[in-house]
């Protein structure tokens, strides 16, 4: 688990999730070509990015894998805890501004984002760079940025250096590290990492009813205490996060009693967009025994974390109501 | 988890567990008194222990919660997965050698090492160090010893600089940190760190039947594959480590199909007393589909791990045959 003391996350201390290895870097990096359904194709420099104007947004990232170790049955893949989410503050240019500079035609209706790193899937023989696309709508969105610095520092190599796309609100999937190339399309983008996988299938024997994970869902996680952690009587501030795709977060509630009665935690400041919210309640532990301590979080779109998850066979977006078990002695 | 790359685990990934806060450090800490049914009691100086004979030897240290998490039901504590585990090389002074410089009374019935760590419990109102005591037996082995460096320098401040017990073959919580002082005394040593903690208690509602942590169970791990990984048909080498307290690991064994049937591990080397030994499979995975792996190991002394793990109220000393899923696609 990260360990979150503050508000930001440091480098260090950034989980980091990829496809393929790191790639091996070469001066290319530091140039992007824009191509596709533009009036003017460009490559465009790393210094010219940095002259351009600059936007600069606090942003949580969260793997689409978080939590996944929680579902019932168990599902395959990394089996995260409560830790693959970090939080820090993005600089880079939007890419409506960028786009200003080759123009868009009106066939537009997605945008690909192919990273530097590449590989071979156990599901074909070919070779292949991490792509992923969004829709026209969600690119042009001015909180949509190429980054290329994360905590006023040029962002670390293992997290994308010189140049991620940053997608608040969405999963970190969409978050493409090292962007080669940016290529506008007028169709759907079926590469295996938006067509086989980062998909929910809620079937465990078949593809039906399957569809895209995107938007980040509405969450909450207590960070103290731990699970299972042994208390004696007394005071305690029961602390932890809520964090949501859509909106900002309205509300956080606390059960101490298995989920039967609710209280409405503290928040630690008044909730902005893409960032998590720091959340608080008092307890006056008196009586000895067991506890099932439980958070829920509510967004301004009425999203409400459910009692059970959403099972999925590859395990993403786990946002059942959060849950510790802890004993007063 | 700590990561095992190697035989040796560095210092950074050395896992830490402590009672109390860090101690402060004082210039006091340079000195060890000896005292109690010792003909000469006496007050010595790290100087003076460094320039008697060394002994050097790799030790694995467990935590008696290691694996904890494991535990159906689910025990309070730490929720320590497979990670409460390391080893490394000490040096220091037998500890027998050492007590030949104040002498031993024949009355002598047990040893008590205090730390420079101390703190409230929530059990009592006083103030108290981390004590805990050794059989005379144990504690004239050879191989326990006042360490002052690890893997050839000084032992890091907080894995108890500038001297600490080492009790091979002994859970860690054995090994005091920050020693302070030794007491040899004539009955059963009885601090809360022995009487009450470090106890099996078999029974969930009472404390019938409890007996003190020592030696450390049979045990294994498997390190790669890791739980819950998707892999593609082909050649894999399954890895993995064991270790045991008493003696020395003469088999392990592995199964692919849940345990019905069990095949012979490679050890990588001899197994020596106190170390883990590493051991490795190779597998042809042809066949798609899920598998569960489960490794088993033995001891010197016939000891095999249980296919259920002795469940006690604390939560110590797990040891069943550790078990993995993963996929083949």
């Amino acid at each position: 688990m990260n360990f979150i003391t503050g508000d930001i996350v440091g480098r260090k201390l950034f989980y980091r999730r990829n496809h393929f290895s790191y790639p091996h870097f070469t001066s290319s990096f530091y140039f992007l070509t824009i191509d596709g359904l533009v009036h003017t194709p460009r490559t465009i420099s790393v210094q010219e990015i940095y002259s351009l104007p600059s936007t600069t947004i606090k942003v949580v990232l969260e793997c689409s894998g978080d939590k996944r170790e929680f579902f019932e049955p168990k599902t395959f893949g990394e089996q995260w805890g409560k830790g693959a989410i970090s939080q820090g503050i993005w600089k880079g240019v939007s890419l409506r501004t960028l786009l200003q500079h080759t123009g868009l035609m009106d066939t537009a209706k997605e945008i690909v984002f192919e990273g530097y790193d590449y590989g071979q899937r156990p599901d074909s023989n070919h070779i292949l760079n991490f792509s992923r696309s969004l829709p026209i709508k969600k690119s042009l969105e001015p909180d949509t940025i190429i980054a290329y610095e994360y905590n006023n520092q040029p962002i670390p190599f293992k997290h994308g250096f010189p140049l991620r796309l940053i997608v608040p609100g969405w999963y970190a999937m969409a978050s493409v590290k090292w962007i080669k190339k940016i290529t506008v399309i007028d169709k759907e983008f079926h590469g295996p990492f938006q067509a086989v996988d980062y998909v929910y299938y809620p079937s465990k024997e078949n593809d039906s009813d399957k569809f895209p994970v995107t938007t980040i869902n509405v969450n909450s996680t207590i960070l103290k205490p731990l699970n299972m952690q042994l208390l004696h009587t007394g005071i305690y501030e029961i602390k932890g996060i809520a964090w949501t795709g859509q909106g900002i977060i309205t509300k956080v509630e606390i059960s101490l009693d298995e989920g039967h009665t609710w209280d409405t935690c503290q928040l630690k400041s008044t909730s902005e967009k893409y960032t998590w919210t720091s959340w608080s309640y008092k307890w006056e532990a008196h009586k000895i025994g067991e506890y099932t301590l439980k958070s829920r979080a509510t967004d301004s779109y009425g999203n409400v974390q459910p009692i059970e998850p959403f099972w999925n066979r590859k395990g993403y977006g786990y946002n059942a109501i959060d849950r510790i078990k802890i004993k007063v002695e």
